[in-house]
């Protein structure tokens, strides 16, 4: 194999970098979740007060969530999602579905209903074709690629 | 707001508590691109090698990927993903649309083909209606749903 000393260039990577963090996507939980306030937050994903302030910040110097004032003596805030924080529902989505599945087969947390009136079940599909994006997938290009 | 000691119920929470750590999600990732020794997942990742053990065994351990000897003297492994890690390529493909959409929006490092001859555009649909999941989401419930 050739040697390469930088890792693959993935977005994947990138993204994870930037909003993989456990307690990051737990917080983005909770805002879809209508959580907005910080004490809220902390109480239901578990997350100690430093960690999730440190989180908070992230999130929001990466355009993920924004702060609004909700109080201003003292001043208070609270936090919305962004349109591309709230594209990582999508991302919640189907790691839901996987612990659902493989975690709480008999008994699911949470469940959502669709618009459309039934249980949401949500799956990835091709945006093309709508047929499954997962058994269809082959041939990856581009320069993240590395020979074998 | 009612206090509640115990964190939200939550697949979300049990999924990345086994398998959502960074290097873990990019070694299954390597093995989804067919690399599947120990070292080119350590070098494709630049995960160092004591993470990537101890991420590698607790991946075994809960049957995301399994092991298979490849070389007897010395005793050498390829990993394989189960069924259940197959499935988590739906989760890294969200991450990746994510991540080509807001951080390499004008080069993406690597896209998939589709069986159906187009590039692979994933999205998150509901299985039942076939429309987008994330906008037709609403009223979740069950245990894992905390009233306000």
């Amino acid at each position: 194999m050739p040697k390469n000393a930088d890792p693959r260039a993935c977005s994947i990577a990138d993204a994870l970098e930037l909003v993989g963090e456990r307690w990051s996507l737990l917080a983005i939980r909770e805002i879809l979740h209508g959580v907005r306030r910080f004490d809220g937050i902390a109480r239901n994903t578990g997350a100690s007060r430093d960690i999730l302030t440190a989180r908070l910040r992230k999130l929001e110097s990466v355009g993920v969530i924004r702060r609004e004032l909700y109080s201003a003596h003292p001043p208070r805030f609270e936090y919305h999602l962004t349109e591309s924080g709230r594209e990582l529902s999508d991302v919640l989505a189907m790691l839901m579905k996987w612990g659902d599945r493989h975690l709480n087969p008999d008994d699911p947390p949470v469940r959502w209903w669709h618009s459309c009136g039934e249980v949401l079940e949500p799956v990835v599909v091709c945006a093309h074709c709508g047929k499954p994006a997962r058994e269809g997938a082959h041939s990856p290009f581009g320069r993240g690629v590395i020979p074998a």
